[in-house]
């Protein structure tokens, strides 16, 4: 658990004085106290004040905020400017400019514009972040540092190019290793030269984002370009440690980005901390997926909500304003999966350039008296009232999903068998069907210990690591319930398809092999069909996209295909194997059928629900701290509902009230309370 | 008013019998006469013809069709040739070539290819329009001068860098009034230098047409590129001037184009001309709201309909022919709305090329018994009847609408709120309101003069020039009319949002200011509900697209919103400001609304229509010389309607003859009359 | 007739051994026997392991290939490797990477990436044909060549902008001629040099695919890329024929593939061989077209059905996988069409890269006991049990379908009247009415033999040669029957319009002239109005799309329109013209028009179906051979249905039966059996 050294759930966001006279500054700093904000993450953007010119260093105006603070008794959140390279850079060396997926050479402009391979942006970067930790090394008002922000992009230079080769000679020694994995037999694209690998752009092999011609170069070139730009965050994480042993140090993810494997860079990340934006059209299941995953990159530790807007975005098509209640109910989600800040972009909204329409705590009027400000200090008393109770609490579960950036990169690379194929989708659906019914889930990936676990969830586990394959079968021979999907076992590192065919060194698992996969367009259904009551699932459900046509190997069906020429086959499996379970979802099913399953399967492996029987669109979780238990009611529904609490007796940690019996919950409305033993 | 010498409207067009062998052309000849055609647009697009090289100039095509038209007694509209370079000139001078808006540099092809900073576009252009007057200076066959033609498009090469650098210094003199004006600070793209300066494409701060990060750099860089086609405009316009000291010199604008502010360009040409091609299914309102704009930007003077097709044209997905009747009408309808001249693009069809498929008076068949030629030979007899009255009239009008190409620019640059966003279509929908309602509209800008008017509507008038705040704030305050809608006042000449919120500098004036605007998806409806019966208004409207959260400081509400968490919260509102009155209407309604809404202002500030009563789809516009008065009716239904003339008294100029009472006009038929005394 | 000296339709198709350890190649052969296959292709890409460097080749795994084929008594069709170079010489030699249409310089990746102007590749890749040749000249187990493999695309490189300014001076001699071809008056874009002709892509003079202006300029670089690719066909072609005289020499074309002009290809090829894979929504009768037209571009000699794949794509958005017997069904398709050879693309599906899900006979499983690998062995026993027969036997047809890849490129190139308007949509409807109908057709165009056919249909015939008129006005004129529609005889070679207007050089023969052509939106209709009952043509039909508004000059009207201001306008129109007829349709009709035409042109033609009455979705075909006659009957629905073969005794081939009366046909089923002479 990672200290900030504060008493309560810091609260706050970006500011950015450096857009504003010094008498607004003092303005913010008076509605900050109104409104209990007490952190600010600064110096997000400011690489050109912070070095105007190559050899000159000026902090003035930092000194000036970290002093204004910590005159007001609030912290800091330090980045580190380097999202942003300065005008004078790029044109005084261009190498740190990015070259695009359309192979053009880029200028000046945009943030998030530097190659990660760029000497020059190698040199100044690190730099820059060491001058800052130099100077405030003894700084206690800065409570964790944050480097560059929002990680994003790749880049298809000719530098990234020769370190791609170098990151190649690497992993595989020798050519011939490469022409293997890369199976460039295939149309004669043999590399007999280190110097013949090109970056996969439209200028190669790639004829759109999700068109390409060699899988394996794209695959290992989204590995390099990952770490790539880790290495670029581990640098500045360097020069930061280098002065301050003991700093906390982070950097805002997008949580699920794709271009980067986050479980990669949660390692070099003293704490996760990330920016949540969901659409308004979003399932809030997703956003709970989301924030699941961010506590599961870090093994359950628990995350930071580093940005969210307190109303409106700008960057949507329809930038919707947040409805009454709804930030409110949406930090506490955060909170409910494990966030131990609620922070916001941005603290006062600019008056001009890309961001200008974004909302902020302040916005262009500068008002203490509008709703959202109001809304915003309404929040801030509460998270006053809870104090440090919630703070490195966490959350246990029986339940992992399994989330790989590999199969997401993997199983979207392939020409085939169909374009609506989304990884993430199909991984949503599955953590829906637990979220409506109250299991909590963790997220899992490669490197996990899966001992804990009952059950493992493993939606198109397409692309299998020996060590995969080795821990899911030693989770079933132990005892473990496995789900998977279509998909599963496809490919191995490389994305080689596994001889014998899917699920591949699984099989014996699942007793059974996939013989054919029919792909049909979205208006094209079939059925799942039971075959035997399941207790929760039975009858006939809808299901598309996709259909495995098994070959059985011992596992029994338990649902077979409802129409077309595969009527009869299985559609659902179940197979024992060691002292556990496999299934295997052979098609993707509609909501109601995985409602179902998840009945099922809390029946059997005896899964306790957070909270039996919740309504429709009310979520419930629980973290947990030094033997105490804190209970999350969210109410997602616009409408009131009531939730019965069975024979749990709560305390309401934002009222004191008592809760027992039924209760009736406003719309999107949040009950946060402690569980506290019954009187019998 | 500017004479060109004619006894009635000029009808003709482009004809381009370079594309011939002489014998054509005397057919040509002999079917104008029979079409009372006697205006030819010639020499648009001749360049290499009259310069095969650097040294060469070669006239003598030109000197033959001018004695034939001569001969003829035919005028000439004398074209530069200027808008499509020789290719010669491409291979030996590429600094002609465009850079366009991928970065790419583009080689030879294509009209309206030259780069408007180009030192050779700059020197051999104003010397071939020089070299034309000093040869034609003393033919009286040439009526105008016509520069180029449809000047089109933006350059992202080298030379327009520097050039929009030197605007750039001149515009603001230092680079801290530069950086306060695009407000550099954020994401750190502080300039330190002027050579930090790039042009803004997909190399550099664009990554979509709409999609930009540096809202003030985009916003300058399409004021200088307005500009600087402008300029080579001006050159080959002094060029000739030098020689003819009383040419009437033009260049045929396109209506609504975004790209150039027409507002400048009127101030340098000697009369308006424009080339209306309205897409078969734009209503029609529309094109006379062109129109307006087009007689609005040179303050009510008359303009040219310089082009139209008498048919269809090549270039739409669809391209209907007319149906009958329907050039006539749309000819009328120029006229109607200020035009002086009914002239085509083109007389006679190419045979090849691109545009092979565009109508033309003359098709492939050169046959004088099409449908085509005989409607077009029946215009030219009514032209010739009509003969010299209507010519130099003007429209008469209490309404003023705002049409600025800054708040069309600014509006549409913004990330946020919403990319339904679209500034004419708001601008075009109040428009449709009034001429539905037979109330003639003058569209104004920027320094027009306001103190003519009764109302002043000043729809998405998003960026205000303090000059616009002072003349919107003195209209209301000498007792106009204004009503305005959401996303008024929002930002100022640099696109920096005003502090304080929307409606900025004119908050006193409407009595409120906007605390929030709420952006929702095209399906996504809300509803106005009047408070009161404002006679015509009354009842609930659909709404939809932003919704302005207002806060009331004066205004009065005289409709709220039906739904949502903003029902009961303003949607329209009136302020009374010193003699004047000021409405701010908060969403974008349904046409019924606007409908309502101008038959209450008509009834409030005593505005009369044209004609009262107009039935649906018929149009009426009253044009007015030396004290009479020219009445216009468009049927522009495909349908009989009848029509009640009140109390008028009228004298059909097409027949001579007497009209009162109801009329019946036919299917797109048009009434072209004389007001004449009623006796009594 | 091509003879590959097999006794049987060979069966097999692409074998990439090359990809596998030596182990599976004998897996494979055994799997080969197991389902009767015969011939394999071989050597497809292998380009760097033939040659590894500029200096060395190797074809040590060839040669073992070929041992093993032989040893086991199968054929090999060898291909030359050389539709992919090798990295090293996209390293080496760059002039062998193509330039985009966005004017981009490629580099190394994918296939049909190497520029056909090329100095490089036209040096190496003919010189590894003849390596080839050379080396297994004495090779009986080469059954036939295989040149590269389906060439693709353009390119638009300095080279070929070289080659294609010699190729105009070439095809013009001067730039008079150029010039006039061209209409480079038209917007000024006279040449003066002929180092100023630009390759048409998006840096000149096309803003789209679809979107140009320069017709003329683009017309002839479309056809000098196809005679580009051709020459290094040709070189390869000729580099095997130097060492092997009587090689039977052919490339796999596909299909309707509008780049290349394959009727000018086919003149260089000893047997055309195509690559088969509708889309499952692609009509059955499409694909039948485009059998015809294979086998018409080379006159109705026999073709090789080159790939088809055993089950499903990759590279389709949804690739389902052929449902039983449609891979059956489809392959006697081709056969019934004048296919000699039933291959598929491939063997073995590869483990990695871009098409590894692709299906094929033996997939990932390896097994022999997969659906897919058993519906292949079932068809390989057939095609054994037919034996020689069918080979070499020709269909005979009264009906002839003008085909030209001129008018396709022509049509699609205007910028209007319609983007809807799609050439081979428009021949496909007309194709697919006789095909309902059971009307054999032969595919013919420019050069082709017309005299012995009674029926010649040329739907949009837009571009006329002066010998296609020669060829058209005879036929007619000698007694044939003419079935034309809209934007016939619009164009001359060059793409200038006829003067005179449509259908040009042939208004004689259709006795009218086009006026306009009406281009209305999808959802805009009009209606047929049958002036007199034609025999299974009465009553209204419903047109779209286009609509010529028609003068008539000699010919009849049939049918009129039945809406808007050209109601009662001829729609179609019958001339009579010498010894023969000429219909003319003027728009385009509802399939069921289609329908009925076909009826009325058969009783007035006295066509003969192949078979009476035939149900909806049964096709059926005839091929002959030395006085015998093969019937085909194809159930292309996933039903049974009944067809009842009148008088016709029949032999089924595949069983020994014997046919007559009403057959019934099972789901998918075929009959492939020769007719007997019915006992009185």
């Amino acid at each position: 658990m990672i200290d900030l050294g504060m008493k309560k759930i810091p609260y706050g966001g970006d500011w950015n004085p450096e857009q504003w006279e010094r008498e607004i500054w003092d303005q913010d700093i008076e509605m900050f106290k109104e409104a209990g904000i007490d952190l600010l993450t600064i110096n997000v953007f400011a690489w050109t004040r912070l070095q105007p010119s190559e050899e000159t260093y000026d902090f003035s105006l930092l000194d000036e905020m970290l002093a204004l603070l910590k005159a007001n008794g609030m912290l800091a959140c330090m980045a580190t400017s380097t999202a942003a390279h300065p005008a004078w850079m790029a044109t005084k060396y261009p190498d740190i400019l990015r070259v695009d997926f359309q192979g053009r050479k880029r200028k000046y402009g945009d943030r998030h514009n530097s190659c990660p391979s760029s000497p020059t942006y190698r040199h100044f970067a690190p730099r820059l972040a060491e001058e800052l930790a130099k100077r405030y090394k003894d700084e206690d008002t800065i409570a964790l540092w944050h480097v560059s922000n929002e990680y994003t992009g790749i880049c298809y230079c000719e530098n990234c190019e020769k370190s791609f080769r170098a990151w190649l000679k690497n992993r595989y020694q020798t050519l011939d290793a490469l022409n293997q994995a890369w199976n460039t037999t295939f149309w004669s694209q043999t590399l007999t030269d280190w110097d013949e690998i090109v970056v996969p752009n439209q200028l190669t092999v790639q004829w759109a984002e999700r068109g390409m011609c060699q899988q394996g170069l794209v695959l290992d070139y989204t590995r390099f370009n990952s770490d790539n730009h880790l290495e670029c965050y581990t640098l500045e994480h360097e020069a930061i440690r280098k002065h301050i042993p003991d700093a906390v140090i982070t950097t805002n993810l997008m949580g699920a980005y794709k271009q980067y494997n986050y479980r990669d860079w949660a390692k070099k990340m003293d704490v996760v901390s990330w920016d949540c934006y969901p659409s308004p059209t979003q399932p809030y299941s997703h956003t709970s997926l989301i924030h699941d995953l961010m506590r599961g990159i870090k093994d359950g530790q628990p995350f930071l909500l580093m940005e969210q807007t307190p109303s409106q975005t700008n960057w949507q098509p329809y930038n919707w304003v947040k409805r009454p209640g709804q930030m409110r109910l949406g930090s506490y989600q955060a909170v409910a999966h494990g966030a131990d800040s609620v922070l916001f972009f941005q603290m006062r909204q600019s008056v001009g350039a890309c961001e200008k329409f974004h909302g902020a705590v302040i916005d262009h009027t500068g008002r203490n008296d509008t709703r959202v400000f109001r809304e915003v200090a309404a929040l801030g008393a509460e998270l006053q009232k809870l104090g440090p109770d919630l703070i490195g609490s966490t959350l246990d579960s029986e339940v992992a999903l399994w989330f790989d950036w590999d199969s997401w990169w993997a199983s979207e690379n392939s020409a085939g068998p169909s374009v609506d194929l989304h990884y993430m989708n199909q991984v949503s659906r599955y953590y829906s069907a637990f979220n409506r019914a109250g299991i909590q889930v963790d997220v899992v990936g490669p490197g996990s210990d899966l001992s804990k676990y009952r059950l493992l969830v493993t939606p198109v586990m397409y692309l299998l690591h020996p060590e995969d394959v080795e821990a899911v079968t030693s989770f079933v021979q132990n005892g473990g319930t496995l789900v998977s999907s279509f998909l599963t076992g496809v490919a191995d590192a490389s994305d080689r398809v596994f001889r014998g065919g899917a699920p591949g060194p699984l099989r014996e698992v699942f007793g059974l092999w996939s013989e054919e996969i029919d792909a049909l367009p979205p208006g094209q259904k079939n059925s799942i069909v039971m075959q035997a009551d399941l207790g929760g699932l039975s009858g006939t459900y809808e299901c598309n996209l996709l259909f495995d046509l098994l070959r059985l190997g011992g596992a029994e069906v338990l649902a077979t295909y409802g129409s077309d020429f595969y009527a009869g086959h299985p559609a659902l499996t179940r197979n024992l194997y060691g002292k556990g379970t496999a299934y295997y979802v052979a098609t993707s099913p509609e909501e109601a059928f995985l409602q179902g399953l998840v009945h099922h399967l809390c029946q059997e492996a005896h899964l306790k629900p957070v909270l039996e029987n919740l309504p429709t669109g009310v979520e419930a979780t629980r973290r947990s701290k030094g033997g105490r238990d804190f209970l999350f009611l969210l109410n997602h529904n616009a409408a009131e509902v009531e939730v019965n609490l069975g024979s749990r007796s709560l305390q309401n940690l934002l009222n004191d009230q008592h809760l027992s019996g039924t209760l009736t919950l406003k719309p999107r409305d949040v009950i946060v309370a402690e569980e506290v033993p019954v009187l019998a």
